[in-house]
């Protein structure tokens, strides 16, 4: 087993950064500066394209962490970020470029490569995870969530659906075939999101998903506007979720 | 035209409660204790077979007055809480009493019962925020949200359709024959509350309603769960919203 590796580490904002390595996967863990208090650990995951320092992921952990103490990590995606790619990436990433020039559909390309990426990434989430969870500051006893949309569902719905520390996980945004056969293991709260007039994502298949979660507690959060037009206060209502489920207040105005 | 006729006060809890009447219509306006401050103004409609200060009513203005400092005002509905029944009323409560008791669907007596309710209600809200307006604390420059469900969305969707002072609306639990057809001239920001297992409801309808609004900011809650089983994080997530779109910050943790 691979331990937690710092490599750098900045703080601003009330928010400590610290840049890591699993074996070969890079992370940042991002935690409150005031102290080694145990707290809850959300995992995030990136979307395609992107990476663990993405605008989005270090804004969300900015409220998840200065709004409820949390500690919360991501990892660099194989393939994204700084990580080589595989021919295979090359291949699909290609593909994908190809569709979105001509004006071909790119959700089946995107849907069989993120199924691909998701066999790698899991087993990297899970090293990642028994790794933090060695850290004195988040250790073995407390909650796990889980936060992906786009490739971070096609990712984290595997995850979730074997891993028993994450015990809430807000997902959204992508395609039911074959996820949903998947999602029908996962009986954790869960919170959806989905975009109304989503051009890539059919509304029934954004439905489908959502509606294919055994979970005895779950939110679809729909709102109107295209596949990149999701609100900023779906960030904020992620943030509420896991304060309700991870046990933890919300300690700002949001 | 009716002011306003204050007729019993009481306070508790940072929450100023006064009972008014405007012409034959009964009301009540939660207030903040701590000052004549203007606020803005929401306006509740309550569900089928409740009435004015029913529990949901009571916690829903107790977490928008404290939680916003807004002034928050519900009236009784035509044939609900004090007010007399016609013979119309008494023969369509037994109608759904009768169905009830047999198992037969009440969602076409409620749907018609509703719609009748709504024309005799419409006209007591608007003369009603007419007198609220007179007040000092209110005032006729601040904006006006509408806040109901079921019976509350059947009567607050034809109110906000004719209603410019609204501004920003909340609604769900209802079905969308005939009311969609008045849903497609509102424009203003809507949430929407849905039940996904709702058993009165079919899943299509509710979400036929929801896709009406014309808005162009519209966010669908759907949770797993029955008709009555709407989780209680909806009325704080409602509070969220009016302290987006009526210009206030959420002053607790919500």
């Amino acid at each position: 087993m691979h331990s937690v590796q710092f490599t750098a580490e900045t703080s601003s904002d009330g928010l400590r950064e610290r840049d890591f390595t699993v074996g070969e996967v890079p992370g940042v863990l991002w935690s409150p500066v005031s102290g080694p208090d145990r707290a809850p650990l959300v995992l995030m995951g990136h979307g395609g394209g992107t990476h663990k320092k993405a605008p989005a992921m270090a804004g969300r952990a900015q409220l998840l962490v200065t709004g409820c103490g949390f500690h919360v990590a991501t990892i660099d995606a194989p393939g994204h970020g700084g990580r080589p790619r595989t021919a295979h990436d090359e291949r699909e990433i290609a593909a994908m470029q190809q569709a979105m020039a001509t004006g071909e559909p790119v959700g089946p390309i995107v849907v069989r490569y993120n199924a691909h990426l998701a066999e790698r990434a899991v087993p990297e989430w899970q090293a990642t995870l028994d790794a933090l969870q060695e850290l004195p500051e988040i250790g073995t006893e407390g909650p796990v969530g889980y936060f992906g949309l786009n490739m971070g569902t096609a990712i984290g719905v595997p995850l979730t659906a074997i891993e028993p520390r994450i015990t809430a996980a807000v997902f959204g945004l992508f395609w039911p075939d074959p996820l949903a056969e998947t999602a029908r293991r996962i009986t954790v709260p869960i919170e959806y999101a989905l975009q109304w007039d989503d051009e890539h994502i059919p509304r029934e298949s954004g439905l489908a998903l959502f509606d294919a979660f055994a979970s005895k507690e779950k939110t679809l959060h729909a709102n109107a506007g295209a596949h990149k037009e999701l609100p900023r206060f779906e960030a904020d209502s992620a943030v509420r979720f896991f304060a309700r489920h991870l046990g933890r207040a919300v300690m700002t105005p949001a």
